[in-house]
């Protein structure tokens, strides 16, 4: 690996042709290859150098495309801090928090801003409704008698074929089906930690995974983690000697839409194994990329079978099924037992429906379709946001998934624009749902997945509305 | 209540009429009613001197018929005795029997009576096929989105509806859908229990309650149960200052296929509610009941909410569905944070596919038709087995459900059994898989979910010859 000067070298030579205007806005830039070859540079070099630039706003990726010059603009818009927990064990969790947010799932009275989860004409159900008659035929029993403790053979040899898309080789007996990838994580938890043992876990991250953790016993240690490349390598190096458990959620983690370059999913995956804790990887985003390659999984850099690999399709096919599933390497007779014990089984049906929509290739045509369409959504909230928010509003850059994490002014008190905004039927996610500790209360989290319509503008105009008014309140 | 004598002395009475061929064999028996007015006895009186009468084999019950005297011939077979569990918690966890038998599950080349499980034609796979194809239509959705926590609506009305069966009042919203019955009992012991708490549990019960137990830190109380009235209230009385747990199937539970009296039910939900322990009653197998009416559910005799009612379909319709419940009480709100966290959802799929079979009257003509060839099959099952089982051999005599709990001479190891029969493609339960003490190491469970055939038949003499086998090698 070249000396770190080289990228910064590099990164700052474009961002000054940039910022000069010798790159113009929407002007493509060269290919990561081509980068390679022009500055006689490795690859994880120049992907570093775009990130850097991509971290800055100077440049962005567009799906099927390549790397451009972006918008200016949006370039004066700063993304939030790396996260700064404090590194103690912490348990506050938000529960009335969460209690209010969730109680609104599923009412389509709201705007639904605040559920990581696809709306309406993103997710195929005329398609899936037809899999799933084809499948009750298919099946001999029309998945009516029990399915095997491991799960469906059509639906695990499935996804054993797709790891090739994240660097993976797996074979179909490598992969445990899960009641959805919470489900997974669960099963995880159940089979590996024990009270009192200490999980080391990004922040912010998802409230079910701190909630699953706390309920289970564990001590939770939030780690620093930064808005573009996740989890900082550094601390966790500091945290791991006093951890016994840690779970990452690599790609286009919710909130901070965060992705973990290679180079730091290979040395946290090394250095996990060799203090034999167990990573649990929750990939269920990964699909979701912006640009021309799906990210890596830590999974990719198992050589030990150390790291237990969670996905499902609730976040880009079918949440409702409830088809999710882990790859649990060495742990892998754990985690047939928690299964077993838990749920005996999953439901056939549902698995065969999807592997069947994997197989026929439609899976793949409807992600290409569904990343264009979010990468096109994400840009309209990203613009509608840019131009309504109060000036001195942070927004990440995610490169992919469903997130976009706002930080507001300190003055902004993100519960007191939730009340706001509920009033007005719209639903937004507070920032402190996020973690165990007090913090991020200025953030709240915007999820993209309500297609883009005048409404879903208003109300996200509406938004930006009230935070000005809160902010004027408070000076 | 009258003096115990009473029932004793009349069903000593009738006994001897049996036994001196006043009565003979197909003979009907006055029913429950015309029983009490004919001694001027109560209800509970006259059943019990049934359930004494049937205990000895002396009378059965017929579905949709009434009380009729045995053939005599059954009632030489005795019963097994009332389990003697050491009552001190203990967790010597069958498992590697539980591995080795569970390697089989759903492999059809054989002869499957280990499973509690209904097999082929018992289970009605062409009309849910249908009622699959509806549900995706009717539900605007198809079921692609999220389901709400609680559960689909449809499904948690009809379960309410059908709570009258079983004595129960219920409403929609007491009701939390589940991924099958154990899914319902992992969610209540993870909400209501922590590691170093102890759990009353009727000894032998299913092997999967003891590993969750035991897995979620639980020390495990077995308590003696009766082959016929289930688990003994004054063993409870005795354990209760001891216990924070209590779970009971409470209606032919598996394997020993006991059926708790409504007065012991009553007695063991005023005791556990007197002293704050939450009781956990697993009903999966009522709806399986061979005589004139269901029996009652603890939870009919719950005034404070402190029964956890769970239930499913797996034992009667749709096992591969995993669409099972809980009824909470005043748990409610742990149980819908622990579904949240552990789950988020279950399918609506396969919730309203299940909800309008029940809705159309078809779930209960299956019912019907499902009680009397299990009845019949459990009649075959239990000539066969009495015919070529070794003397000395004891049999249960559920009144319904579908366990066969097989007590052998002391000198029968039913591992050697287990193995033998393995090595014929027999799969048989082993009686150790059912405790976690030293105990029931003759005896073995055979369910009766597979449909009569030649090939059954043969396969269970095949087991009594073996059982022979081993006893004269013992010799």
């Amino acid at each position: 690996m070249e000396h770190s000067y080289i990228y910064v070298t590099i990164a700052d030579a474009i961002a000054s042709q940039i910022r000069s205007s010798v790159l113009q806005e929407g002007d493509r830039l060269p290919s990561i290859r081509a980068l390679c070859s022009e500055y006689k540079i490795s690859m994880n070099t120049a992907k570093r150098i775009y990130q850097e630039l991509e971290a800055n706003a100077l440049i962005e990726v567009k799906p099927q495309s390549g790397y451009f010059v972006s918008n200016l603009f949006y370039a004066e818009v700063p993304i939030p801090e790396v996260s700064k927990p404090v590194l103690l064990a912490n348990n506050k969790e938000p529960k009335e928090i969460i209690r209010k947010v969730y109680s609104n799932m599923g009412n389509r009275d709201f705007t639904l801003f605040s559920y990581s989860t696809l709306y309406d004409g993103f997710l195929p159900s005329s398609k899936m409704k037809k899999e799933i008659v084809a499948a009750s035929r298919l099946l001999v029993d029309g998945g009516i008698e029990y399915d095997s403790v491991q799960g469906n053979l059509h639906l695990r040899r499935m996804i054993a074929h797709r790891a090739m898309t994240w660097g993976g080789t797996l074979k179909e007996e490598d992969i445990i089906t899960t009641n959805g990838s919470m489900s997974a994580i669960s099963l995880c938890m159940l089979a590996l930690g024990k009270p009192g043992d200490t999980i080391a876990i990004e922040s912010p991250c998802y409230p079910g995974i701190f909630q699953l953790a706390i309920d289970l016993g564990f001590k939770v240690l939030e780690l620093p983690t930064d808005p573009i490349t996740g989890i900082k390598v550094e601390a966790l190096e500091e945290a791991v000697e006093y951890i016994d458990l840690c779970l990452l959620i690599s790609n286009y983690n919710t909130p901070l839409g965060s992705c973990m370059p290679e180079e730091n999913k290979r040395a946290i995956v090394a250095l996990l194994d060799k203090h034999n804790i167990p990573l649990i990887e929750d990939d269920v985003y990964g699909d979701l990329y912006f640009g021309n390659h799906r990210p890596n999984c830590c999974k990719a850099f198992d050589k030990t079978g150390n790291v237990l690999w969670c996905s499902s399709v609730s976040k880009t096919l079918a949440p409702g099924y409830r088809v999710g599933w882990v790859c649990p390497g060495k742990y892998k007779d754990k985690i047939l037992h928690q299964k077993l014990v838990h749920a005996i089984s999953t439901p056939g049906l549902m698995q065969e429906a999807v592997a069947s929509f994997m197989k026929s290739g439609n899976y793949d045509k409807h992600l290409r379709k569904l990343r264009q369409n979010l990468y096109s959504n994400y840009q309209k909230y990203l613009n509608t946001i840019i131009t309504s928010f109060p000036i001195g509003t942070k927004v990440n850059r995610p490169q992919g998934g469903l997130s976009l994490w706002i930080e507001f002014d300190q003055r902004v008190q993100a519960m007191k624009l939730y009340d706001l905004a509920i009033a007005e039927k719209i639903s937004i996610a507070p920032g402190r749902m996020f973690t165990v500790q007090e913090q991020f209360e200025n953030c709240i989290r915007l999820c993209i997945g309500l297609p883009w319509s005048t409404e879903v503008e208003d109300k996200l105009v509406r938004i930006g509305e009230l935070s000005k008014q809160l902010l004027q309140e408070s000076r």
